[in-house]
């Protein structure tokens, strides 16, 4: 396996194990890491894909993929043209982006009521 | 408004201030309410869309929009010839089959940790 593929596996699997231990969720900035050319693919193909795919329309697209590692999910930025921003890898249960902020809540509900007043 | 949309947008709003005050979820079943025809196409242009759109590819497709209410989501479940199984609206912060499951996270440490040992 490539180099630097294989420290990264191994920084996911103590991530998936203190998510599994403590809940607590670990983000790995891709963008950051010095990839030899084809590094970044291997690690992205040892990964694989899983069964859920979202994307996020708001400013540009996020695109988000969970890997075939429950809990293993690549999460990547695009600008409004298309153009790579960041690449994360997120170990979570699930990513922040697919959760309705909490305050979103009352206000939708207050949206609805002001909708069906209407 | 059409007679049977509004009654499920008292629903949804109470749904959403139930989740707002208790955290707790709410499922409401479109495929057992008896619509009259353009009702439910009614219901899905007053929710309208969010940004968030997603799919879970398991034995045949689930199709997951955020609405325009945040924390209000139609989920569509199809067979694997793209028929409709059932359509739900989710009342959640987040629906389930975007959570990776607790027991999940553990066996992908496994996984992983195995992989990397081969």
């Amino acid at each position: 396996m490539a180099l630097n593929a294989v420290p990264v596996l191994h920084e996911i699997r103590h991530a998936l194990h203190r998510l599994d231990e403590t809940g607590e969720s670990t983000v790995i900035d891709l963008s950051a890491i010095p990839f030899a050319p084809g590094d970044r693919q291997q690690l992205l193909e040892v990964l694989g894909n899983g069964e859920v795919e979202a994307s996020i329309d708001a400013m540009g697209r996020t695109r988000i993929n969970e890997t075939g590692f429950p809990g293993v999910w690549l999460v990547q930025y695009q600008d409004t043209s298309g153009g790579e921003i960041a690449t994360h890898i997120e170990i979570t249960r699930c990513p922040s982006l697919l959760i309705t902020p909490e305050p979103d809540v009352a206000e939708s509900a207050a949206l609805l009521a002001a909708r069906l007043r209407s």
